[in-house]
């Protein structure tokens, strides 16, 4: 079954000798799961299905029985995502023409930190039926956002006790984290904390499902699970926290993690039934959908930042060098792949912004022109907004509409948009958008390269990388060349490269990258005079930043507080004590 | 002809005992000029006629020549003013039924400063066949910013020869006054300048078209004219500016004083003709728009404040105090009525931003909801708007998107919104520029009670008084009741005003006002709790006042240089040297 690295062998070369071996990618996303059907030797995408979760996002009341949830509550159903396995797995077979037994192994990603609780025998604590009305016994969705109180405390507590893997976060862990969500379920759901045995990634409980074994993977372990240097934060630590949270680490999560690309199991006839293909076929250790596109754009090398723009944007890249650099989401060993030290940052807010932008700040105008020119409202907003040189706007925006992921790790900030006349039209605010999240970009740039970590070129992945203009101007901001990944299906063909080191059709990660994954490099380059001006921008950008950013003044924080008590009743003037006249 | 003080005698009496006499007021504006018929005894508007001006603002080329005109210039052709008179004061006449003969008196108001320069007679340079392609022989309307260069050499000489008169215009003159704009025509069309035998205000030159004699009013020549004290500036400090400066009071300015409300002398056979008026009845001296609107609000008592609230706000108020507010427009002695100092400050921008909004910043959604409704899309935000608590927007804005007059004095700055999220929507932000402008109205009115000069009431007139949630929040942000005017001629029944006293119908102003001045008073009241909550927020809207108005953030300024640069085909990057990084 190992087969030749193909690295080296041109793909005709291997299409001449060996029989064509095809591997399944599935990606789960936030509402829906993609499968993808992928030819080992080159990489080719042969067909795809997209299965959307008849659930979603869980985020009023629990399904059937009505049960409603509390504000910033995010759940999914898990049923959701086998759904996927049975539904979208098969149709890709199918679009692709590919026997199922010429498929020799099937790869995942996910979204995360999703996660649950589970039964030893990984059955989710929410499909037993004493608890399918305790919303605590469910998956929570990465963007679920009410363990803030516990993340801050965490995170107190670290500083205080100097633990020296806040450092590797950056300086804070998030809400979204396997901590911050198990501290919540143990403190407002007691009973349910002590049924569950394990408290698993969705990214690992999906490769339970497949192989029938409990298995945890290098990534979401450091990313999401805070382990550092072959460590779990300490029983001490976690008795600081909550003396019932003591063996969180040994009762729940402990398992020994394996490294990306390699085989978690062969899969089980139950799952088998489920897709059409082969049992006994590999399946690849869980991963996670922003990391496992690195590979796919081919995104792999020191320096070569991978950042998957759609609503948000996730960057990732590889490095020899371990640093602490501040506001970073976190750096792991092997995190992205095996050998480097692997960084993660994010922008909370990119195609989320412009989105609601089109929709609710663009004048009727405007949509009937994009009608009639058979166009998007961000096309011909774009195309005018190209028109105007550097600068030419006088708006300069701060793209914190939906918060801060990095380097600034504040979910409470907002937007800004300065320099407005009675002359400024839409497209001039559009482009001033564009830019914001081109300086937050380059904000996270210069903080690695701040902390030692050189960044060399940027690789774009996600559904904006379709917007000429607002890749220009990433380049030109970020006075970098920026290459595209040559899929649109960035993360299931990352899967899919990682089924085929899995089966040993390639002998790790970077030679698969090289045949199966797809780049078009340099495709936009710096303009050094458009260069030149942004640094102007870029300069008013980072004083906003800072200014609002850092606590110089805090109005962010108090208006959302003054709004928060106001839509909830109370009274403004009794809730803004301490605001400053 | 000299009637009884009617504040006096109920107007039954009058009209039992006295045949009814009418007045004509009108009203000079940018685009129009309007009439209206009077009846002396209660001030009954029985009719009125608009003539819009055939040339308009002339800011592109001279009509006729085609000449062209650089940015920044705003002029018009005095003829279009006559034809005011021609045109509107027949047809409001015609629609009043009065006789012609029951007429025995017109007064006129004026925007300022608007100047021109004339012959020794009174023509219009722009009028000599010689000088009709000449820029600089036309009427400077108030909006003319092309001389911020001349006035910012008058204010660093004032400020540096310790000259007293600048305290009384807030330590700054501005580019729109007389000044400035005469120190343009010297130095850039001395020709001109030479056969300039008089440098006048449209508000005089009206009334010496009308009476057949130059007259200045004490109004403008204080407000406008830098006329202190009993002088203007001296001989010495004009001579400083450039030595050909130095006889610009002394030839072309300097005349007597006639205080508001007196008369400049007879209609003359031309005018009558133009008018169909009797020729001999009482033209009364020029006025301000603004500033004649107070009488006709009743609003000329100590601590009232007029605020004329349209596309921008004027602000006027009477004091027995002298004082010198920081970035007040001016006070002069007489300068609204005759007896008290007369304070001037104002906001460049106000309808004129929410209509920028709503024009430019409004989706589709809203249009179509307004126009099923049968109602503006301005009626329907801000019903929308008034729904929410204070606060629960979680937005804040400055109200500079056309600069700031007051307390600022620059036209350079730019506006702000702060506070978005992925869930605001139009009716947040168009509140937020509501309360942004009242926020402004009550930093004007904080300067006035910090130097000294109380303010118990807002007096409003305008046609921004028709929306009740604005007029709501600016009375709970300002904490003080909000009178009404009762009329929509505000400014053309003020100059009716005076027209009745300088017929001798009346003693003096206040008691022509008293009689035909018409105000609701304290229609709106502040709400405790509102007013309490909007605290939090004027302190957050004043830190940001002072942190991009007063320098420590130059931002705006830096990008509006930015903007212009790129704009003009300069490299941007060339122009942003000393932009600190």
């Amino acid at each position: 079954m190992k087969g030749p690295s193909v690295s080296a062998i041109p793909p005709q070369y291997v299409n001449a000798n060996t029989p064509e071996r095809y591997v399944v990618g599935v990606d789960f996303g936030t509402l829906s799961g993609r499968a993808v059907v992928v030819r080992v030797s080159d990489g080719a995408e042969l067909g795809s299905a997209v299965h959307p979760y008849a659930n979603a996002v869980i985020d009023t009341v629990l399904p059937a029985s009505g049960v409603p949830l509390p504000p910033d509550w995010a759940l999914q159903d898990p049923d959701d995502y086998r759904e996927v396995l049975r539904r979208a797995v098969p149709a890709a077979l199918r679009a692709s023409g590919v026997a199922p037994g010429d498929v020799v192994g099937i790869g995942t990603d996910f979204t995360a930190c999703t996660v649950l609780p589970t039964s030893r025998d990984g059955v989710p604590l929410c499909e037993l039926p004493d608890l399918r009305d305790r919303p605590h016994a469910y998956p929570k969705l990465w963007k679920h956002h009410a363990a803030q109180p516990h993340a801050d405390r965490i995170n107190a507590l670290a500083r205080e006790r100097g633990e020296t893997w806040l450092a590797r976060y950056g300086g804070r862990i998030s809400a979204e984290w396997q901590f911050a969500k198990g501290l919540q379920l143990l403190e407002e759901d007691p009973a349910t904390y002590a049924r569950a045995d394990r408290w698993i990634e969705a990214a690992d409980w999906i490769i339970w499902e497949l192989c029938g074994a409990e298995t945890r993977n290098v990534c979401t372990a450091g990313y999401k699970g805070i382990h550092q240097d072959d460590r779990y934060p300490s029983r001490d630590f976690l008795a600081a926290l909550n003396p019932d949270f003591g063996g969180f680490v040994s009762d729940k999560i402990e398992h020994p993690l394996l490294p990306l690309g390699s085989r978690a199991g062969g899969l089980t006839a139950e799952a088998a039934g489920w897709t059409g293909l082969p049992v006994g076929i590999a399946v690849g250790v869980g991963n996670v959908d922003a990391h496992v596109t690195a590979p796919a754009a081919r995104a792999i090398d020191p320096g070569q930042l991978l950042a998957v723009m759609g609503t948000s944007t996730c960057h990732v890249m590889n490095s020899d060098q371990l640093a602490e650099v501040p506001g970073m989401c976190g750096v792991v060993r092997d995190g992205i792949t095996t050998g480097y030290w692997g960084y993660e940052a994010g922008q909370s807010g990119v195609g989320d912004i412009f989105g609601w932008y089109v929709e609710h700040g663009v004048p009727p105008e405007y949509h009937e022109r994009a009608r009639t020119a058979g166009v998007s409202v961000h096309d011909l907003l774009s195309r005018e907004a190209a028109e105007q040189p550097v600068g030419a706007h006088g708006l300069v925006a701060l793209d914190w509409h939906n918060g801060n992921r990095s380097v600034l790790v504040d979910h409470h900030l907002s937007g800004l948009l300065l320099g407005m006349t009675l002359h400024t039209r839409p497209p001039d605010v559009y482009r001033a958008l564009l830019e914001a999240t081109a300086f937050g970009t380059r904000v996270i740039i210069d903080a690695f390269e701040d902390a030692g970590v050189p960044v060399s070129e940027l690789v774009v992945a996600g559904g904006l990388l379709g917007n000429p203009v607002l890749m220009q101007i990433y380049a030109d901001v970020t006075r970098r060349p920026l290459s595209l990944i040559d899929s649109v299906q960035g993360p299931a063909l990352g899967s899919a490269i990682h089924a085929a080191v899995a089966a040993g059709a390639y002998p790790d990660v970077p030679a698969a990258a090289a045949a199966m994954g797809k780049v078009r490099r340099a495709v936009y380059r710096p303009d050094p005079g458009r260069a030149d001006a942004y640094d102007a921008l870029y300069a008013e950008y980072r004083t906003l930043h800072d200014y609002f950013g850092r606590g110089t003044n805090d109005v962010m924080h108090r208006l959302r507080m003054i709004r928060n008590a106001a839509r909830s009743g109370h009274s403004p003037a009794a809730t803004t004590v301490g605001v400053a006249r």
